[in-house]
């Protein structure tokens, strides 16, 4: 079937007084990923051409395996809560993951799953996906992330998806530090993320 | 994890002036379907008790298989594109169906592709979805329509999920027309109606 | 992570032998679907060159929409009962089909309910998938034919996967026909009904 | 659609001799995880009454998360090694686990994509799954495992799924150590194994 146009559009001037604040996480812990190298592009496409957005990159290496028994009297282990304020004090989530065995990484999932315990934090925000993995960009794992979010009360953008198939052969489109070097590939996230950035504003009522 | 709390509100007053258009489409052909009942109860309940949203059931027995030799000159058989053109007068969408085999039934199925062949008719609307099945309550299916509508581009409500549980034994929740005769299950799905007329408002920016 | 390595082989000469009939269904009913295509040269490929392994193509175009109110004093209509002997009569699946809005087609997934009426034909079959599509192969919709195949007791192969990918540019890998033109398909093609078949023999008893 | 029938039945005298080795994983890591109840309940079960399966517990909780630059000249740390070993040795695998969000647990995410590294220790195992959760009994997340399953060569059973259902309200199903306290869902795991057993046994062609 045919994929509904959704031509990217830069935000009017208008809505450029409204700011948002979004959440980055990347599901790979590598040094190198080029996951977390797409999360450092986001930055830098935020900061240099869309006004009023400002991403900021949540680490999830230090948070322990989820287990219930750490919670003592309704708290929760200091890296924990920190990183639950984090996401509660953001508009909306960029998630940024390599597709592990047709799924979700588990680090990025048992991030996810903190951040679900009571009261939830991912609630009713905005939210946005993009993938960098070897064979099929990661398109197996992203609907998994998406049922996920029923649960979590997540708002998906569904349009432009973004899936970067990470070829075997040079060029490649990252380098051995995980940095984005492929211009195409940067102008279709500056798309998802002015998607995110309309989206989140119209959830919000102020678009 | 814990479900995040959607306690269903009535509409504010100065909302009940937004009246938005509804279509319900039943994924089961079956006279006494008791998912057809649902959006009779549906189209009751809308029009007793929440004013400003109009809930129009589409019959979609008597559209054809997809099969795209029938598009001849880029015009759609007069079924088809009667179909559509009640979809895209709609704001928002209403899907009630069981679950075959644990996914969408093959009639609703073909009634999303025609719609979605270009112009796709679904594109940027609101959605909800409830299932009445034998065993799980059809929680197996929603996710399958859930990753078709990001393609179509609908925006399905996230809470409250539905799922009406029929069971084998009696007090059952349908009659032997389908009618649903359980006031709890009335009242959840009025709950359903009232997210759905939330959404669809806030995607459209007026609320 | 690395896809486990999993070398086709020939039949070996002892299993030569061991017959077995295969059922191929086509999820798109236009004439000249590549997936057709596709089980037109699994009849070849089979015919020359794996002894034992007889592939018939099932057509699934003309039976009714699923509607039990059709079912009458538990017999299905007569070209369901045709469709559902003939499944019956198989030893295995091979299921092509285009991927119709990230799910499967309507008209396939409406031949795979009618077949799992009681008693269910497809009970204990071993099954294939391959899929023609224009975008990423297909590889959003055989996972919801997995998770079905669960409730139908199907036992899917894992290895090889198979996802033609139909390019926008020629080179075409199909004919306006839907013939399949391209000897590297083919070869991979190949290997997929050697795993089916070696799986089937396998699940029988018989190697 | 009704479900297949598949009476469980008692392995064959013929069989008994047939030894297999089962390992077992929990999704949780809880202390009182009613989750790792149901391993000990499968332990019991199969000393006693299936005679020729051994089922073994496999901790998980001292994996590091999934990192490739943990791995050093393709090794990996000491705890993924014996792990990887023991999954290595065992015929099948036995997977219990809670559902988070809709999906799979970080925990068991993780101790996957360990064993998935190359070379993968899954590889054309047989395998089953239960899992304890509060809502559902966990059937969103199973069809999750299985997708996972494609890329790890697993095959599960199909036949008894097993969803445990943990009431908000007394009577429990396990106690607040996690043990099973429940005869009738004693009997439905008992199904599991037996099932578990036969395909495992199908799959070495010794059935």
């Amino acid at each position: 079937m045919e994929a509904p146009a959704t031509p990217p559009s830069n935000p009017p001037a208008a809505a450029a007084a409204q700011s948002i604040k979004v959440a980055a996480i990347c599901g790979s812990l590598r040094k190198g990923s080029c996951n977390r190298g797409l999360i450092r592009a986001a930055i830098e496409i935020s900061n240099n051409s869309i006004n009023g957005m400002i991403i900021e990159y949540i680490d999830i290496s230090s948070l322990p395996f989820l287990n219930t028994d750490l919670e003592i009297d309704g708290t929760y282990p200091p890296e924990v809560e920190a990183f639950r304020e984090k996401i509660r004090q953001s508009d909306s989530i960029l998630f940024a993951s390599p597709e592990y065995n047709y799924s979700v990484s588990g680090p990025l999932k048992n991030a996810i799953d903190w951040g679900s315990r009571p009261p939830n934090v991912w609630a009713d925000k905005a939210a946005a996906l993009v993938t960098a993995a070897g064979d099929s960009g990661g398109t197996r794992q992203q609907y998994h992330i998406r049922q996920i979010g029923v649960f979590l009360d997540l708002h998906f953008i569904n349009k432009p998806e973004f899936f970067l198939h990470r070829p075997l052969a040079p060029p490649q489109k990252c380098d051995k530090d995980g940095n984005l070097i492929d211009d195409e590939i940067r102008e279709k996230l500056k798309e998802v993320l002015l998607s995110l950035y309309s989206f989140t504003l119209r959830l919000k009522g102020k678009i």
